[in-house]
């Protein structure tokens, strides 16, 4: 490494290759990120060559950046076992491995899913007491927003899993919506105790019973994500995963109505006068606002950003990295999974896994 | 029962009582789907002194219904136990027996769901070959309309149950849709053949190497629902429900944004000029018009409108009550059945349950 950012700032290391669009949004991403939080500095991984160029039109990041230079990319089409493989030199895995060794807080990649799941998970290894990670995510809501995992790490789980979801939820969302105790909720198909499958009715049990980070609230339901009806929404990553893709594309359809419905030339018109209104709108709607799902469970923070992000989206999910390692979330963790594993013996993974 | 509408029609029985408004809008409803029909009947069960008003309102309707009094209502806050242990003489369990004593071709009912549901099943019993009932409905899509199950009669099934419903889906959309062999895509997690939970890959498997009344398009995703990538969607009742739920709470969320957005007396005065264009957006956004969710797998006919209905929404159920009767649906899913029982034998319900 050439040289290493000044001490008592935030440090993220960023996976410059991955994604669509490689350095070419991502670079401009890290300066917008730069101009709201000065304090933070950038370990970039990535060919020098392709970063050099979108690097040399943002002058004020370059004293914020420090390239380190990889000939290997992983692919977004290749699978995770092979890209594990040969993951050794590779953007991603160099951008987790200098959170591994300490010289960054959190690294964020917009690179294959599998890939960054499967290598987040040998370099960052799972934090003890925890059964397995979990991605979690922002949602946009009536109330508020809701921190909802699994998305998609898993598919069905145990009960005891699901209550560690809960706890890694819980403590995300004291950091992220900066509230004491989050209220936290079952995803299921009814908010009646006898409703829906056996892991999540056990799970309800344990919930109940337990003191974590958190206050369980009971069973939520699909349309309760949007309304903010709870501040943290556990499900395992089958149900959390097809709801998270029910969501986007409801958001498409809609896109898609708004479109095709405001295309005549009054309409036209009309939308110029309400410029203001329709601006606001079409913001509140925007998906790159919560771009950005974090791999919790891990010893070590990752952010995954949406392949296709722009600078726009690509930001966010920096921003959510910087959340994180600022107030510590790891160590919170630590502390509230050691906190249940004492009360309930059997959420040791030595006893179950 | 005091007539019997004439012959040749199609003959609705209507729950009258069932949903939040009852007859106050479920007539309007019927002299609305008369209008569009003609050939349709109506069976009315209900309190005569509740019906008679909104009767009377609509002369044009008198001719196409009988009513029949009914002095129980089932609740829709009743549990489904309890409800069905007091359900003989209640609008909701007549207005079933009256089709499965044939004097009505489907029931169309707004009341409480698990009563509905439990009910349909002693009054029609399920058809042979079929381990359990399913909940259909249609949903808007960019590319067309997707027809879904199941919505929450069960929660996790296996892989046997989820290929019958395959079955009822398609025969489903054979009949809505008007296409021969629609295609039928399995609810998971990610495209790939190694992705998702068990029942769903052993579904496909299954899915695969049978004929059925569709073509097996493989694994979609949730956004996918709202694409229209598929005619006709499989899920277990847990994934398909929080799915269905989730929409239900975009489209809410995005109505509040646009409402808090469109504000400012300039936006109303856009909107007054795009008045038609935001007209269409809003027809097309809206989720009475999907209103109508069938119960599949039944030896009879019965569709469950949303307990909160108004007209617009209660026309919708029964207009889907009288395309399904209309075209033969049940008699096609036992032919569709019994040729994949002969397929696979362990599809037969005698071997598994």
């Amino acid at each position: 490494m050439s040289a290493t950012p000044s001490t008592g700032n935030i440090v993220i290391a960023i996976d410059a290759m991955g994604g669509d669009h490689g350095p070419a949004e991502i670079v401009p991403a890290l300066a917008s990120v730069l101009a709201q939080r000065p304090d933070v500095r950038f370990l970039v991984f990535g060919h020098k060559d392709a970063i050099a160029g979108p690097l040399a039109r943002h002058p004020a990041l370059v004293s914020a950046v420090t390239v380190i230079h990889t000939e290997k990319t992983i692919e977004s089409d290749e699978k995770p076992s092979a890209a594990l493989r040969a993951s050794k030199g590779t953007s991603m895995r160099m951008a987790l491995e200098a959170v591994e060794e300490g010289q960054a807080m959190a690294a964020v990649s917009a690179g294959n899913t599998g890939a960054l799941m499967a290598l987040a998970r040998i370099v960052y290894k799972t934090l003890p007491g925890i059964h397995r990670p979990a991605i979690a995510s922002v949602m946009p809501g009536i109330k508020g927003e809701t921190i909802m995992l699994d998305l998609g790490a898993n598919v069905l789980v145990d009960a005891e899993t699901l209550v560690q979801f809960a706890v890694l939820g819980a403590a995300f969302a004291q950091k992220q919506k900066k509230i004491q105790t989050p209220t936290v909720g079952l995803l299921n198909v009814g908010s009646e105790e006898i409703k829906g499958p056996e892991h999540i009715r056990a799970a309800a049990e344990i919930l109940k019973r337990i003191e974590f980070p958190g206050t369980y609230y009971g069973f939520v339901e699909g349309d309760d994500i949007m309304k903010g009806t709870v501040d943290v929404i556990v499900a395992d990553g089958y149900a959390g995963n097809i709801a998270l893709k029910t969501a986007e594309g409801v958001g498409q359809l809609v896109k898609h109505y708004f479109t095709e419905s405001f295309n005549s030339p009054l309409a036209k018109v009309g939308a110029l006068i309400a410029y203001g209104s329709l601006k606001k709108f079409k913001r509140r709607m925007d998906p790159r606002l919560y771009n950005g799902g974090v791999f919790l469970g891990l010893n070590g923070l990752c952010v995954k950003s949406h392949g296709g992000a722009d600078a726009l989206a690509f930001s966010q999910a920096v921003l959510l990295a910087v959340r994180l390692a600022r107030y510590g979330y790891i160590q919170q963790v630590i502390e509230d999974i050691n906190n249940v594993v004492r009360q309930e013996t059997f959420l040791n993974p030595e006893s179950s896994e």
